[in-house]
């Protein structure tokens, strides 16, 4: 059982590093947008790894938006993520932090709702105080992921359920680089871009406001797939 | 800061309290099916404690059906929940086993999603093998608390996600109280009501076996759903 | 434009026939459990359809659980529903039935949640009528089209949203007939899964009426997954 | 029962007229933000209905976020419509469009998600035409009524299951009374709004494109969402 434990973290571990070396090279431009990816079995051999573990990295970059993949034809880069990405985050890490977001939205859309139907007075004070502390900070341009972080744990806890918190903090130092990343791209962007962060900040505090549950769940939902999408996508927002 | 978290978690052990106290009252049959309870006000008074905590506790006896508020008129006893619920679990804690199963459908129904897309078939093995233990533990009508969480357990792992996996792990303990309790009355119960507990269990699998990520997702939250129903349900069953 | 349409359709009807076709074969016993299918090629040619056509009509299989596609290794059948499918209801038509339950599912699991927020107590007279209507119907073994469809139709107006009943109305054909299949199949079954149809739909009503809108769409969810699963499944529930 | 029919018919009719009444007072100023309504009592004598057709009004004010209610102390208006609310739609029907907003959520965001999964390159292009148009008719800021509803029609399609086309089509003309409204409004409004609802129709063929189910469901609910508010929503978007 321990042994089996080893085996799985270790071949995670591999999975990562390998999603990461993939990563560099689109991001270095190594690998150009449209550019066919070696097959499985040659990915095997370059990076002495199992088929398996190729054939999840290559999931969770496509999974990512990263890479495409066309049935019986190969897989093909998508996308060039920014230079930042790689910067303000080891390249091994990324797959871990976009994990992380996904977890995030399963568990924030949830809290989100609740927050609408169960905040008392007390709670919706505690998350527009974050609200305002994050404008501040990001209107600044300064590091913003304590404000940030504190407006979802607010969330979290306006929804009067205990057992949510506890699990955003078991995962709190992950999410919290994922938060540092993503906040670190977004402060070397365009004023368009921090704008855009803030208001959907700002739409879900209003959806809790409004006491209307699907809109904040919603809401919460998009602002994390954004967020997840700023990670690696640089184009768009310019 | 440290002193408003102070506050909250007492709050929230009052409001445990309160809950487990009416809960006491109805069990025991003190508090009769139809029977309206006392006033707000009187709570406050009878129980010296604060409007906000009476309200959150009543909010949550309506939540898990045992209550019914009428609006402007006032509360009503909605059903009794079976003797056993506070001989399993002490009635302060039946709160927070509620909210643990609230927190495992919002992220259950997720893991149950993925594995249905990620699964490989080391994963399909262990859900499969824990699927069996379970089976037979409970054709013996042993406790079957640990092949009940490994089943649990495998399903997240299959999510290939780590994080969800550490967020069941984060809240194992009041889980697998809840578990106990969910299995303690099932247990005591007519053989047509493990049989219920085990065609559940076996659904999830089979939807992940098909790859049918959306069955899986929704086969997960009706069990838990219907776990959630049995521990305060009496009637239904026998 | 037009003719565009035409294509469409026509491209539809031959993917259902294609459909109906492969399942009569696996109805009969003319392919068996485990069996592998013919190569796509092979049935382009054997059926004299296009690619597209092919396709199309494998992934529905699949998506209804009848075979199983293997990446790379082929297409395998997977179960054999009961003899009364293809009595009930022509070959052809079964793809039909099974997109009709696709969207009841997403329809109705919203005028689920909706009633169970807005239904008054006229609405919940007029649903529990309908139940119980259903109940007496299907204990007698009597053909039960009609109070079935009034319950659904019952929930969606409770929703208080006339575009859902209008949007009900507008695949009131295609609903009767798939509830007449359904059933019809049942009706041929054990009294166990008379038992269980009857549960799921009393399920439906308990949520409403408890006013818990993620019971009430979770449950007609769950129900509509299983009358889906009842039509091509048949060794489950003797 | 063809009378009951009925007696719902006009009890709508007379539901959607007040709602209009109360909806005209605010975007007229007559009632001001913050102003409280007179109480339920006294709506019913002024406009001479019964007190079911009262709180239905009110309850939808509610949930169309106009007015906000609070417990045993009233309601009061939340925010004041755009002028052209009552002169693109007569207020009457306000009610009736924001109906078809919350059933297309429903349908259209399992539209969405079936087309990332199914999309054939015909369906996709057929999307992006209709994209580009949109993006000229609304650069050109010309009424875009037909190419936005050819956009959503083009997502029915291609999620293969013709039942969904029938629902949009069975309410095809409110809908279509809908986006003119909006339309209408975004027309009248800045650069940025119309940028804004550029974005959230790219973002959704985007996520299809990308074979990405859970975004493309997500970004089609985001985006009706948003077209819901921006119907009664005047601050924000200048």
């Amino acid at each position: 059982m321990a042994e089996t434990r080893v085996r799985i973290r270790k071949r995670k571990t591999l999975t990562d590093q390998l999603y990461g070396q993939i990563l560099e090279q689109i991001v270095s431009g190594q690998l150009q947008e449209g550019d066919k990816l070696p097959s499985e079995h040659q990915i095997c051999d370059a990076f002495a790894v199992s088929r398996p573990v190729v054939r999840e990295a290559l999931r969770r970059l496509q999974e990512d938006h990263l890479i495409e993949s066309r049935r019986g034809v190969g897989s093909f880069v998508r996308k060039r993520p920014p230079q930042g990405l790689i910067e303000y985050a080891s390249a091994d890490s990324v797959a871990g932090l976009m994990r992380a977001m996904e977890a995030r939205m399963t568990v924030e859309s949830a809290t989100a709702r609740m927050a609408a139907q169960r905040a008392d007075s007390a709670d919706l004070t505690k998350i527009s105080d974050a609200l305002d502390a994050l404008e501040q900070s990001m209107a600044l341009r300064q590091p913003s992921r304590d404000p940030d972080f504190a407006f979802h744990l607010a969330v979290a806890e306006a929804s009067h359920n205990e057992v949510y918190v506890a699990m955003l903090q078991s995962a709190q130092e992950v999410m919290q680089r994922a938060i540092d990343v993503a906040q670190s791209i977004t402060r070397g962007g365009s004023q368009a871009r921090v704008d855009r962060v803030l208001l959907e900040h700002r739409q879900i505090y209003e959806a809790i406001l409004s006491r209307d549950a699907e809109a904040a769940g919603l809401s919460m939902a998009y602002h994390l797939l954004q967020a997840r999408q700023r990670i690696t996508d640089h184009a768009r927002e310019e």
